[in-house]
């Protein structure tokens, strides 16, 4: 019989093929290019660049197990030392400023003493906010976490909310989705349900984003758009280096710069102080960067 | 008679305007565009965008006085809670990728307690190290040192090396400079013999920098070249939002986040696992991004 972390890493690289596939299709040009690391485990870090579709993306898959230093222990309020950790991460930074930004993680941790989680979530970062496609990318959210039960959904979209916010821009990273951990098999459910439910949020994410992608794709764009595209990639950049506890923790803990800042776009841009003219697209994304919107009945 | 904070203010204003007029006149086309807060005492944010040489740039005066929470008391070991800081605070973005980014920051810090200490430097980010330029920029910075003391730069230089340092790409921002803090009039020089030196770096920085921009602004360069540029203003950003003290302090303590983050460039770019070709400009350019090198004696 396979144990816990066998289930889990072969569900969490089938995802990770499902995915690649998925997006290799939409793209319809660029390929998946993939570096293997084998030191404290397997890591396949999978990148497309320069696609017709996507600019830069990473679909990574990561398992490795070890020795926990004593900080590291504390910092996560466990006993037992030898770990396993596995999980996939992805960004995506499409071309079209019309198409927008995704990011999706799913992870689970767990230790020699059965100390275990799960954890993970997506969220969309649109560089213009479009009511129906929040709509939609929300109430795709929403019935995923109804699958496993109904408190799900708003307590994971009100910890998106909370999670990808810039404190020092006042704004959200995008419209949000959805961000748990610490899913514990002894108190939030059995093993198998959990990993149902993240197994069912890693297959949530090809189908909607490539749906989103394709109303999209194809619709002819301004500089000025674009412009602000690689600004919003700025605002993108400032919360991944400043406040994303993942990036945080892996750079404290030497994991591979390379494959955890596939994050960043391929081109960003800042410019002092600009604010977008009244009543225009770009003030009124900037007007829904705030948490608290309900979005599936909007 | 004047009063410490007075002499510093007046001191580091005179030093701005200086430098942005040298910066003007260099440019020979964009102006610095001045915005002023006077909510906790003077902010001059000054930038500079879209120039013939300065792609983007900020020269900025602020002189703030108020009282400390408790926790930054603690942070900055002092017993008085009214505070007065001051500085000047330099980043230039230049359009060819010869030509380096340079920083600069002086400053000064008191309490009513008479707790007080001055700090700063410079430092050089060339795109493309060019021998010849930083042994000129380092015995620029040595001699303003040496005009206080001997064990001035030999020790200034040693903390840049140690401070301009990204330890997740193990390497130095740049070519390193002088960088300094703590300075106390109680311990190492009168008040007046350290506003002398803290001036005097000031003044070093318009006449050293506009020399080695003046020797490189017209070369031709290429779409590599350009595109090595992006990248190197990549690692800029990893710097300034990851490890930046000043940066850290400023995002945690709610100072005016378009005034702070000047320091990013107009545009920047991530390459995933860009490795330049053995041998070229760009792997040269790398191998010296590292501490411990004597540039006065190369």
């Amino acid at each position: 019989m396979s144990t816990t972390r066998e289930r889990v890493s072969a569900e969490f690289k089938r995802i990770q093929n499902d995915i690649c596939h998925a997006l290799e299709q939409c793209d319809g040009q660029a390929k998946f290019h993939e570096d293997r690391f084998t030191d404290r485990g397997e890591a396949l870090t999978r990148v497309i660049r320069d696609g017709k579709v996507f600019e830069k993306g990473g679909v990574n898959f990561s398992a490795s197990s070890g020795t926990l230093p004593p900080a590291i222990l504390d910092q996560l309020n466990v006993k037992g030392s030898e770990y396993f950790a596995c999980g996939v991460s992805i960004v995506i930074h499409p071309q079209n400023p019309w198409v927008p930004i995704i990011h999706m993680n799913i992870r689970y941790f767990e230790t020699e003493l059965g100390e275990s989680w799960f954890g993970g979530g997506i969220d969309l970062t649109p560089h213009y906010v479009d009511q129906a496609d929040a709509k939609y990318f929300h109430k795709a959210l929403k019935s995923t976490c109804d699958g496993w039960k109904p408190e799900a959904y708003p307590d994971f979209k009100n910890q998106a909310d909370e999670y990808f916010f810039i404190p020092h821009r006042n704004e959200t990273r995008g419209i949000g989705g959805i961000f748990f951990d610490h899913l514990k098999p002894e108190t939030d459910g059995s093993f198998d349900e959990l990993l149902k439910f993240v197994v069912s949020v890693g297959d949530t994410f090809a189908p909607t984003y490539v749906q989103l992608v394709n109303g999209k794709k194809d619709l002819e764009y301004s500089e000025a758009n674009k412009q602000w595209q690689l600004l919003r990639r700025g605002r993108y950049v400032e919360f991944n280096l400043v406040y994303d506890r993942g990036t945080k923790f892996g750079l404290q803990t030497g994991w591979r710069t390379e494959s955890m800042l596939m994050s960043l776009p391929k081109m960003a841009s800042w410019e002092y102080n600009f604010i977008p003219k009244a009543e225009s697209l770009e003030s009124e994304t900037l007007a829904q960067l705030k948490g608290g919107i309900d979005w599936v009945n909007s």
